[in-house]
Formats: structure tokens, sequence, C-alpha cells
């Protein structure tokens, strides 16, 4: 399966498959005098003697977080600029989210810019692989020092994620179904309907595909976030805080904020446009744990909400909500309101 | 004087005059709600109690490549995001070429990039001031990670040259030849006059200009450097050479690289087009240390020149060679013969 972005200019292709990965990479390759790799720690050892034999003396990044620290920036472009990088030659970039951006980043700065493309190994890839932005952390947040630089191409081989550690799918997970929220009715009731009773990776490939597709939709016409692109945000501004407050996985705090957006549309439309009860059950089957929300403290996760640097207005904390499936707004929330939609919230539960 | 560049989009203005920083940084902070300055420490003690008296809470940096390395990078950004940066604020750098970069490149990067100023207090600025390169500096090499992130002004503040050390008036000077030689006869000859006692900052702004429109013909059509932005290696083949053997300032390790140039073309064409006598006289006299050349080894100089990450090829090196005044064409020399060129040039000083 082939997607192409649809941007003005500077388009390139997500290629979503089982067991792709050498072939496509060979396409690419070709065109370059010179291809340097980028892995992430815990895949090249899972790896590194069946789907990727084929990659060279790679520059290994330990997973996650790690990899997006100003250290990490400075020993990859250090190694590729040793290592006698050209303008010219190519970048490739396997690993979960955070390696991708933490090599999108060097592939955006070393000699002011080489060409890169992304092999993601994770779920939340359908999200990361669209949109082109590139980012380290800062001591003062996450993805705060970055860049926009879009890949030559995506090459999203769904092999990979058989080894993803249960948590790693749980939270990639959140996102998907957060896309099919930002879509429409059918496709979360076929989402629903196709992992009733596991999310099971067989069964997931179009609803990825079809993540990539909405996450396009929304970014194509708007890739510096100033309009629709915050639709995107949906589920994320408790979600936020709840991931920060619990040190949770960032997909599962997501399903989480999505909860309570879904209760606060219902609330805000004064009907219940979304079945609460259903959705509850869905997500605790799974293993999201919803219980935690009994716990968080209202004024606390008020505070955090308020430093997110996408709320900035002081009285009141920007959410974006839905009158029905795939039909988003935004909107501001009065703190009071707020703080009693929550409290609601804790009590239904 | 007011330049507008003329990209496609994306343009700015560059405005060089005396005595006009604060009104004309004012026309753009009111449109901002936050401005945040970023300053070389050795400019902000000369101006601190007056024409800098206006910039409140500056991030001081070092002045020269110290202000381009990764530990300055970090404290830069640390520092805006510490204080709260947001992606519709200003930046306003402040400072010689190096804090420009420097500070260019916080600018690209912190928040995925963010508006910013650059007012250039050296006279190399009317060469730094067009290309919106940004760059800090690698273990193995200058300028080496980047972006290109164009300002949204350029103050360029003649009154701030004053203060410059006399060496880095001869370093920047040589640009300003260089640009000359590349626009036409009439400038060379204009310039020499103007000239032609010593190189006073009065009669400079008009070939400040001219060498701002000059680049920016060559810069505007080509900016990631493909084709005819290579001509403004003039003289730089060789002298970055010389500027890494002997860590001479750059401009002046350049104006030994164009008196080569000029050797070499003379050559060439197998005629006199440039009077070298002339040249040498006129460069000598302004304290261009000429005599250098007669003690460089060929052979350094040859594996220097082929190092250099603009060289590919092996037999032969790529330069920048002028048929007339302004009229430059790209060619490679074999080694054999540049090396003779250089021998030849020795033994006529
Ligand atoms: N650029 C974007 O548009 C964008 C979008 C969303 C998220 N992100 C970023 O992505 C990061 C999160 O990405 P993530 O969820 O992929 O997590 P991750 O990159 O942190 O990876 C999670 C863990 O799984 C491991 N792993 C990766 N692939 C594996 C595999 N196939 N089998 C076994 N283990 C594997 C990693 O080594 C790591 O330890 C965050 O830093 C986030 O900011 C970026
Ligand atoms: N981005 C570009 O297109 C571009 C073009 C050319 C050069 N550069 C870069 O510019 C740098 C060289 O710039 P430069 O020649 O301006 O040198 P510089 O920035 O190193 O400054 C030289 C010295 O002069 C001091 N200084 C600056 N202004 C002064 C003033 N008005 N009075 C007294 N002292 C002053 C500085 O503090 C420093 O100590 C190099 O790093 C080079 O790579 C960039």
């Amino acid at each position: 399966m082939e997607i192409r972005t649809n941007y003005m200019d500077g388009n390139y292709a997500i290629y979503v498959d089982y067991g792709i990965l050498e072939d496509q990479i060979s396409q690419y390759t070709s065109q370059y005098t010179s291809v340097h790799f980028i892995v992430d720690q815990n895949v090249y050892t899972l790896y590194q003697d069946s789907t990727l034999s084929f990659v060279q003396n790679p520059i290994i990044l330990e997973g996650g977080e790690a990899s997006k620290s100003f250290d990490a920036f400075k020993r990859i472009t250090e190694t590729l600029l040793e290592r006698g990088i050209k303008r010219n030659d190519l970048l490739i970039v396997i690993g979960g989210g955070a390696v991708g951006d933490a090599g999108g980043f060097a592939a955006a700065t070393v000699l002011r810019g080489v060409d890169y493309i992304q092999v993601p190994t994770t779920l939340l890839a359908h999200d990361s692989s669209i949109g082109g932005k590139t980012a380290i952390n800062s001591t003062f947040g996450k993805n705060l020092i970055g860049a926009f630089h879009r890949p030559k191409a995506v090459i999203y081989d769904l092999s990979f994620l058989e080894t993803l550690p249960p948590h790693e799918l749980l939270s990639g997970f959140g996102e998907v179904f957060k896309h099919a929220l930002l879509k429409d009715e059918q496709t979360v009731k076929a989402l629903m309907e196709a992992t009733k009773n596991e999310i099971s990776l067989d069964t997931l490939k179009p609803f990825i595909i079809s993540g990539i597709e909405t996450k396009m939709h929304y970014v194509t016409n708007d890739e510096k976030e100033s309009g629709i692109r915050k639709f995107l945000n949906l589920g994320h501004t408790l979600g936020h805080a709840i991931e920060y407050k619990y040190k949770m996985p960032h997909g599962i705090a997501i399903v989480l904020g999505l909860y309570f957006m879904i209760y606060a549309s219902n609330a805000e439309e004064r009907q219940n446009i979304f079945d609460l009860k259903l959705f509850r059950h869905y997500f605790e089957q799974h293993g999201y744990p919803l219980d935690q929300l009994k716990t968080i403290n209202e004024t606390e996760m008020m505070t955090l909400m308020g430093k997110d640097k996408k709320n900035q207005s002081s009285g009141s904390i920007g959410f974006v909500l839905m009158k029905n499936f795939g039909q988003c707004y935004f909107t501001e929330i009065d703190n009071d309101l707020l703080e009693k939609y929550i409290k609601q919230l804790k009590e239904s539960l």
C-alpha cells in the first residue's frame, strides 16, 4: 500500500505493509553515492540477524527519550561528520518515534539538511510519519527544539510491530483510536468491532492506513499549526497533564484524555452524543487504567493544563471537543466549568 | 538606504545606514508581544550605555567562534525556553558574524523556528546578512551543523564599525573587495581610489551596499549552492587552506587567495588581464601579508585544498577564476598544473 502526501510541493510516499523494508529501501539507495543508518538500539538487537542484516555500520541510538537529548544530538551529528557525510548522501532512520524525531533533526541540520528516509517501528508511527516535524527535548519540555524537515519517503514495515512490548502497543493504539474518532462513526465502529476481543496486529492495517490519511488531511494545509491542525490535539489537553503527573506512556494517557473529552462533549451539547458506558467498557477491557481518573486532583490538573504551550489565555482553557464523530471544534472552557466537569467525571466512575 | 531581497517569497529588508538601530527596531517590535535579545559580549561592553541602552535583559554570548559551539547552542536555546519564549515572539541578534550565525541557528530551531532580526556589527555583515545561512561548528569543521532560516529584517547600523579592531576591519574588507571583483571593473577602480590612502569607514557605505547587491544576485536564485552561488567562493579555495594553516583572520587569508586567483586567471588566459603589480602594491600598503605566500608549501596546500568539502574530484581541484572583472567561471585545474602555478607565484614575489 502506497500513500502519497499532498502538499503543494516536497511530497513523499508512505509505504505501509508487511516485509517490505529491504526492497523499498533499495529503490532509494541506488540514487545516492553514500547511505548512513541511524538505528534504535532495541530494534537493532531484535532484528540485526534478520530484517536488518543488510544494514551496514549503523549509528546506534538508545531507544526512547534518551535519544532526544542535546548530548545524543551532538553524538549523532559528530559521528555523521566524522564518517564524512556529504550533502548528497542519504540518511535512513530506523526506530520508534523518539529515534525518528532525533534522527530527523540530525538530517535537518547536518550540513544544513540532507535527505532522509523514516523507517518507523512502532504503532505510533502512523502519526509521526506525517507532518515533517523533527525535534529534541529541552529541560523545559518535550520537543521544544527542532525543525520542519520532510523525509524523502516513509517505509512503514508492519512486521516490526510484532515485537512491541504490550504497553507500547496499547500506547500507540491510543492514537489509532483518536484518528478513528477524528474520521467518522463508521471507522470507530469498525475499529471497535475488529478489536472487540483483543488488539491484534493482523486486523490493524486498514486502520493504520486510515489514520495516516486522516492525519494527512489535517496537516497538509496547516503545516505550522495555526488552524485545523489543532484538532489533532483531541484528548491531549487533559492527556498531557495526566502523562506528566503519572509518568504514563503517552498514548495511554491520551485514551484517558479522550474519555474526558467524550464526557465534556456530551456535557457541552447537553445530550448523550457518545455512549460513555460503551467506551468505558471497551477501554477497560483492553487494559487502559480509566480508574486512575478517579484519583486526579482538579486543581492540579487545571494548573498543568494551563502551562501547556497551546493553552494561553488565563480565565479559561482551550479544548478540542466534538459535536459528533468526525466533527471537531475548538472552544475555550471557563476554569470553573472545567473544574466542575472533572469533578462530575470522577463521581461518574 | 533600504534594500529588499528578491526571492520568490519570504523576502526581507536590509537597512544600511548610520545611527538607525533603535528607530528601525521599534518598527518591528511593535508587532510582537515579546522580544528577546542575543548580544555579542564585546559589542555589549562597548555599547551598553549608548546605542544599546534600550536593550533589556539580553542573553550575552562570548564573541567569535566560541559562540558557535554545541554548548553555546544549548545555553542559548535553554535560556530562551526558560524565559518562556513563544512561537510568535521575536528574537533580535546583535553582533559579529559568529554571534549572528549562532543566534540565527537558535532562531531556526527553538520551537521549530521563530522570527528574528539580524543586527550585524562587523564589516563582514554585508556578506552574512544575505543568504539565510545559520550554523554552528563541529569538531570536524566550521559551519557543518545549521539551517537555512531567513531573518525578518537585517538592520545594519554602520556606526558600530567604528570600534572594530584594525585586523577585523582588514578581514571584513577582504570580502568587500571580493564583491567588487565579482561586480565589475568600475567598482574595483572606484573602491581602490576611495581607499587609496586608508580604509576609512566614511567612504565605504556605497561599496557595502554594492557588495550586498552583488551577493544577493548570486544567492537569490541558487539558495542551496548548486550553480552560480559557487562564484562567491572566489579566492576561497587557497584562502581557506591558508586560513587553516596560519590561523589567519578569514578575510585576510581570502585576500591572499584572491591574489593567487588573479595570478592563476592571468596564467590560464595566457595574458595579463589583471595588473598584478598594482594589486600587490595596494594590498601590501593596507597591511595584507602577501609575503606569507612566499613561505607556503605547495604539497601541503594541495592536500588542504583537496579536503575542502567543495572540491571533490581527485586528480584536479575545482577553482573559481575570472576571464575579466565581473566574469567568473568554474574550472578544474589539474594537480600538476596547480602546483606549478603556486611555485611560479612564490618565485614572482
Ligand atoms: N514527529 C512527530 O510528528 C511525532 C508524532 C508523535 C510522537 N512523536 C514522538 O515520538 C516519541 C514516541 O514514539 P514511540 O511511541 O514510537 O516510542 P519510542 O520511540 O520511545 O519507543 C518506545 C520503546 O519501544 C522500543 N521499540 C521501538 N520499536 C520497537 C519494536 N519494533 N519492537 C520492540 N521494541 C521497539 C524503543 O526502543 C523504545 O524503548 C515521542 O518522543 C514523541 O514526542 C513525534
Ligand atoms: N551566515 C553567513 O552567510 C556567513 C557569511 C560569512 C561569514 N559567516 C560567519 O561569520 C563569522 C565571522 O564573522 P565576523 O568576521 O563578523 O567575526 P566575529 O563574529 O568572530 O567577530 C570578530 C570579533 O569582533 C568583535 N566585534 C564584533 N562587532 C564589533 C564591534 N562593532 N566593535 C568591536 N568589536 C566587535 C566580536 O566580539 C569578535 O570578538 C564566522 O563564524 C563565519 O563562519 C557567516
